[in-house]
């Protein structure tokens, strides 16, 4: 079950400067930056209730971040969704056709496994499925 | 005050055709279709936890949703933020030096009062602030 729109990962090319433009636009500061080793992204969360927002910035130029913005520009990247349990939400998606990016979930940022859906099944909308790690 | 993530607003070809899309992702179906007959489209939305996904077809081939399709493609057209003063939201970020896209609020879908903030200035992200109409 689709359970929260848990966070919005939007590209930028200078994480300091982006994390300063989104503070004087919500009027609040990010809580928390981590990096993603094995995305090669360094990000920074806000919070506006029970939504995330995630600026990506890469950290090298083979990152998907990178890329990303060689192609389209700095903004939006992807929407994550919070699901009750990946693993049968996967399944579930499977079935329906639609195309995920690993066949199993993946360790992500802010303590997440993460899936996500190729955009060309899904009106060209990077979808990402996560669920927090229960320790 | 920014307050929640009001919703996503998501570009699309063939309405109909993204509901059912969008349907067997979230496994819920949209609760309601409207016109917006000032701006060309036809919406249709879809609600998890506190956030709206808003499907947006163009409804003639002026619409800004035509000319967003025709230059990126379906998908991501912009994110709307619920603001709890919408004027006095607006007044602030023209002062922080954000370009608003309109001088007052303008009404838009959903019962809102809404007002864009031009991407140029905000890291390429279509941001829409809204407040909901008092009777």
């Amino acid at each position: 079950m689709f359970v929260n729109v848990e966070h919005i990962g939007i590209a930028v090319k200078e994480l300091a400067e982006a994390e300063n433009l989104y503070s004087r636009l919500f009027s609040v500061l990010p809580y928390k930056r981590e990096m993603v080793e094995s995305e090669s992204v360094s990000t920074s969360f806000f919070k506006i209730n029970e939504t995330k927002i995630e600026l990506l910035e890469a950290t090298s130029s083979d990152s998907v971040i990178s890329k990303f913005i060689e192609k389209k520009g700095e903004g939006f990247h992807h929407v994550a969704f919070e699901v009750d349990d990946i693993v049968s939400e996967m399944a579930r998606l499977k079935g329906e056709g639609f195309t995920l990016l690993s066949e199993t979930p993946k360790r992500g940022a802010d303590n997440k496994l993460v899936c996500f859906l190729h955009p060309k099944s899904t009106n060209g909308l990077l979808i990402e499925l996560c669920q927090e790690i229960r320790q």
